[in-house]
């Protein structure tokens, strides 16, 4: 229309215009891009740790494909529910969701639960670097396996104020071998029934349980199998003399955790996607929810693999060490490590823990400091009652 | 308002107000009352054949409440659903719903899923006596329990065109031990997963798995527990001499089935809320959806107890017999008849079936003829293409 029009006027419309094509173009194509998934939910027989039960995969994953993007990207996820009889909602955890307050994805509060069979379509914008994660907002599906990480980058040409040659991302979790409904049925009973400590501790994905563990008749032949490949363990491969930034996160059901890469140092630099002053650690403490990136340099001995661990800290260790191969290029991948895997501290050793959390201090030039005065005040009330015979928190 | 004002017409309205109030008074007295139910619909651990496993109950039980009522009673059912992630919709199996087409109850056809922590509130009258259902219709979720009986009676001084003394009623049942979110996972899989033959097979919600059967390890150790008294059979007392209307159905998954009282014969006089020519039988054949009632006299040696069982056929028979007792009061209901079960018919002999089918015949006196010329006609057109390589039905 503004093609066919005349005059100086018209002219002048027809600049402006395609003043705002080009910075729309170079929006898109450069600062702020729109990242578009489609992600079918459902579930599926997975055995993360050789043990074969329902998981909620998103496009046949657990976890859920990775979210890469740069800072100020649009992330859109149109999630179809698959699920047949239940609903779903998608957190996305750590995202501010500045002007979308409705694609927080907390069932309830901020949305109506996905039916099954339908589409919803999320949208909001990345707008600070860092790692951050999703998961399932709705009942335990978290624990099923529905959840995954986002990735957020600097825009281009702008750097981190640290230095690596490779980024790499690890979720950690726990794992229950009792489906999410039967957990929930005994956590919602009266008398409560406890849901006990996990099975197994998951790297990415992935654990070893021990299958000859199994000491009950069930009628399924083949639920515990050591040799599946869906439970051969994680692996992640470094190049000799290269410095790793490695993205560590849990979602944990229940589990305090300790990580530790064998005989490597790791640099703690972000937690929660704000940059930290750094500092050196052998065991990283993680917490459900939480993120760090930590750099690691491979420096150590290049003609054999080390082992990753993650065990359970602050309750007494009943699940086995969660095992990954940190294996150096060019050895064989499948190759364990010469070792047995090392100690983790004392579960009820908190000295180490509490230093951790000391450490942590906002890098200088990241530093955003509270305003001096507020201009509201929201006072909190928790409340404490005694509902037919039981204690109720609100 | 009415009773203080004055005049003729006040009066007139006064006394038509009267009338109203009585006209309502005797409907709701006797001619068509309103019942009300309030159901809270949940997962429990439940144990019908003594394999422990999560069952849908409706407060507590499953088989669901008897919904009793005459005809044209107005049923209320307020279901609350606290499955907490899942939908429900509950169908009337064999309610005409005249002028209530909204609460049917399939889901995704004549209403949307109700909602975790909603309450939705079904209203429909039940216009005609007989035996009829009640189940879930989304999902699964009628195979992992969630369904029941109505019995609708005749109004208050009507009589049945057949004498019994006493009214009782069975459903039946197939019961597998995967849970319907495996069973399902498995069906909508690609490629499809045959669920097998269902583990048990339950006479009023109560069978008996052989727990020796499990031959694989599992975790739990109380899984299968013999001794349960949720898995004690079934009883039927009966009063030596007397004579019983017994409502039998069936909502099996899978199941064809044979129904038998030891050493007593059944005459069948209502097929599906229909009255029938009456006839004899010692087998009854049922089929998932069906209702019958036969009537039954306790005319045997009292002295002891009979077997009642439940046998698939038409498909080779790999699940046991679903076994419970015919008890001649005053003997003590736990004792086991003396006898083997009867033998059920061979799984492939249909002539029997056939037979079965051909003697249904509608009650004469009770005979509704169709119309002699149609005022609409109806062409439905089944549809079978291949899809991604499958074929589909439409």
């Amino acid at each position: 229309m503004v093609l066919l029009s005349a005059g100086c006027r018209s002219r002048a419309i027809l600049l402006f215009s395609l003043l705002v094509i080009i910075a729309l173009f170079n929006g898109s194509a450069v600062e702020a891009r729109i990242r578009r998934y489609k992600w079918e939910v459902k579930y599926e027989y997975k055995s993360p740790d050789c043990f074969k039960k329902l998981a909620i995969t998103i496009n046949g994953q657990t976890p859920g494909p990775t979210i890469r993007a740069q800072q100020n990207d649009t992330i859109i996820v149109e999630l179809t529910n698959s699920l047949l009889t239940e609903n779903v909602a998608i957190h996305w955890h750590g995202i501010r969701q500045i002007g979308t307050p409705w694609f927080d994805g907390t069932e309830g509060v901020t949305q109506c639960p996905i039916l099954p069979g339908t589409t919803f379509k999320y949208e909001f914008v990345v707008d600070r670097p860092g790692t951050y994660l999703y998961h399932a907002h709705y009942g335990m599906q978290r624990e099923a396996g529905l959840y995954g990480s986002i990735i957020v980058g600097l825009p281009e040409g702008q750097s981190e104020p640290f230095s690596y040659d490779y980024d790499r991302n690890i979720i950690l979790n726990d794992w229950y071998h009792k489906s999410t409904y039967e957990q929930a049925t005994g956590l919602s009973a009266i008398p409560f029934q406890w849901v006990g400590e996990p099975q197994s501790l998951l790297i990415h994905g992935r654990g070893k349980f021990n299958c000859s563990a199994l000491t009950t008749p069930s009628l399924d032949p083949g639920v515990c199998n050591a040799t599946n490949p869906e439970c051969s363990p994680f692996r992640l491969i470094v190049v000799p003399g290269k410095t790793y930034r490695l993205r560590v996160s849990s979602l944990t059901a229940l589990s305090a955790l300790s990580f530790q890469i064998e005989g490597h140092n790791m640099t703690v630099v972000e937690a929660d996607g704000h940059y930290v002053e750094p500092f050196v650690v052998q065991n990283l403490f993680i917490y459900s929810g939480e993120t760090y990136s930590v750099l690691v340099k491979a420096d150590q001995d290049p003609t054999r693999n080390y082992w990753i661990t993650s065990n359970v800290v602050s309750r007494e260790r009943k699940t086995p060490a969660g095992l990954a191969n940190f294996v150096y290029y060019p050895n064989h991948p499948s190759r364990s490590p010469p070792t047995t895997p090392p100690i983790p501290p004392a579960w009820n050793n908190t000295a180490p823990r509490i230093a951790q959390s000391k450490a942590i201090k906002a890098l200088q030039g990241f530093i955003h400091t509270p305003p001096q005065l507020s201009d509201r005040v929201i006072v909190l009330l928790n409340t404490q009652n005694e509902i037919n015979g039981r204690r109720h928190w609100n």
